[in-house]
Parts: C-alpha cells; structure tokens; sequence
C-alpha cells in the first residue's frame, strides 16, 4: 500500500463523518464525501464497502484486539479480569479522541439501520468473546454470562468515555466500570 | 373481547410456530397460518400487525412485567436485587414450556431480519429497565450498567431455560445466573 494510502483513508472518514452530522447519513452520497475529502470515488471504494463501512470499518479490528488479549492472559487470570484486560487493550484501536466517536455515535443514533448494525456488531463481538472464554477452559453458560457482561461493561464504558467533559482514557473508564460492576454485586444478596 | 379470542390468538400462535419450523419462516404465508389455526386472515389480523409479529407479541408485557416488578421493590432492595426480582418474575409471561420458546428461537436464528428484530427488542428491554433503575435514584451510568448486566443474565438464563434437558422453572434459573454472576464478580480483582 502506498505511504498515501492511511491518509486518505482518514480524510475520507473525516469527511464522511462532517456530512453525515451536517446533513443526516441519508443524505449523504459516496460522490460527495469523496469530493469532501478531495479524492475520487474509486479511492473511496478502495477503501470501503458503502457508506455505511465508513463507521463500522474499524470493528474487525476491535474484535480482534478483544479475543487475542483475553486469549493471551495467563491461564491463572481470573475470567472477568482477562475481560477487563481485553477492553482496556481497546483504548488502542478506538479514536485517539472520544469527540471523534461521540460524533460517530449521534449519527448511528439517529437511524434505525445503523442502530441494528451497531447491535449486530455488538452481538458479534460478545459471541467472540465467549469463543476466547471458552478456548480458555469456561463452560458454555459461564462463557456466555462473562461475555455478556464483558459487552455490558464495554458499552457502559464506551457511552461514559464519549460523554461530555469527560477527560480520562478509555482503560481508566473500563477500569472505573469494572470496580462499580464488583461494589454492585458485592452488595446485592446471591439469591 | 368475546369469550373464544385467546384460544384463537394461541391457536394462531401454534399454528405459525409449527409452518415456520416445516417450511421457514420466510416461506410461509398469513392466509397459511390461518388455514392450519382453522380460522381466517381476518382473525389473525385482529390478533397480529403481521406474520413476524407472531413471534415477538409478548415483548410488551415482558417489558411491563420487568419494569413493574423493579419499580415495586422496596426502596433498600439492592438494584440487582431488585433486578433478579424482575426478571424472576419473567417467568409468569413466559410460554409455560420452554419447548415452546425453543421452537421460537431456532426460528429467529434461522433468519437475520428477526434476529435484528430479537436484538432491537432486547436494546429496548434495556433502556426500559434502566430508566425504571434511575427511577429508584441510580445515576444514569451506573443505571445502564445495571440495566446490561440485568439483560446479560436474562439472555444466559434465557438460553440454559431452553436448553435440552432443562427442567427447573425460569425464576430457577435467573437465580442461578445471578448467583454465578456474584461468585464471577468476587473473584476478580477490582481493577
């Protein structure tokens, strides 16, 4: 790949991100973001799929991040603390700045088909998650609960990381998550 | 309503549980499913907007049933004790055999429309339970974490309620789940 090449694909996602906030991801084409970004619509389609790709591109490499760090904790490691490893590893692959994914996500919040992306990606990563739990010697049910809990913390942690005047990095709002998750079953009587 | 209306709903119900199962659910038409029930398309629509809501018209009354039962926990009820209130009480809406939602979810695996459906349905769950969560004085953050980790247990327990060989009653479970969900969480080391 050209030296260019991750240059472009970040103004086109600048430019995509621009349009969509300033005239809804509906009313949006391909052409002008590729315009936008001063590119043509053959590099965007180099880039990405539709789109729609533009704001999920990202995931795979998410997801990727997530399993290979929970599969690589010590096999000594509690399941929820791999977990949490894995979603402070996540603060590498998100945006350096949370303004970028704030923005991202008021675009999908305002059209159902990018919410069901989003869930269907979330869904996704949580059954990813049990597989790595799973490799590591989980049952199938505890998998599923910790992986569920995993994507529970995931998305509480990542809705505080974009909220306003919030200054910390992600592994620190994962971290703070996690600690709260642990006070609020301490305190709750196992029935 | 007159006196044979649920039996005709329920009939309804079986009657496109059994057609989706022995031809999909994507090839099965209203006029069939009211021909199997021995009644009319007219019938079905007084019960249902289409054939996909078949699979999805209890969703309200679990929605109710949850954030009720929330609500009514006393004020010192712990919040995931106030949740496993909740979703223990899941059960009374539940079909009574787990057969039935068995034969239901193998239908929605099979077809990515309702398993988008399914996951829209639960973000919804979600959102109603943690504002019945905020209701009881919980901050927003901790009642979304609350409100996932809530539907990452009725999702495990979801799933061991319909597994083969699962004869325990729903609350059963939920109450197992959330008991494993303690042991999980006090095992890890608060990051």
């Amino acid at each position: 790949m050209a030296r260019w090449e991750p240059d472009s694909r970040d103004r086109l996602r600048q430019a995509a991100l621009d349009l969509y906030g300033e005239r809804g991801f509906e009313n949006t084409t391909v052409a002008e973001i590729a315009k936008r970004a001063g590119l043509t619509e053959r590099t965007f389609f180099r880039h990405f799929a539709d789109k729609r790709e533009v704001l999920f591109a990202g995931s795979e490499a998410l997801e990727e991040l997530l399993v290979r760090t929970v599969a690589d904790a010590p096999a000594a490691v509690a399941p929820l603390d791999a977990v949490t490893a894995g979603l402070e590893a996540l603060g590498e692959v998100l945006p350096e700045r949370a303004e970028t994914s704030r923005r991202r996500q008021a675009i999908i919040s305002a059209n159902a088909d990018l919410q069901e992306r989003e869930l269907i990606k979330l869904a996704s990563l949580s059954e990813a998650l049990a597989g790595a739990l799973r490799d590591r010697g989980l049952g199938d049910a505890p998998a599923n609960l910790v992986a569920e809990i995993g994507i529970a913390v995931f998305k509480t942690a990542f809705e505080r990381w974009i909220g306003e005047g919030e200054e910390r990095d992600f592994a620190q709002v994962v971290r703070e998550s996690m600690s709260e998750l642990k006070a609020l079953a301490v305190s709750f009587t196992s029935s």
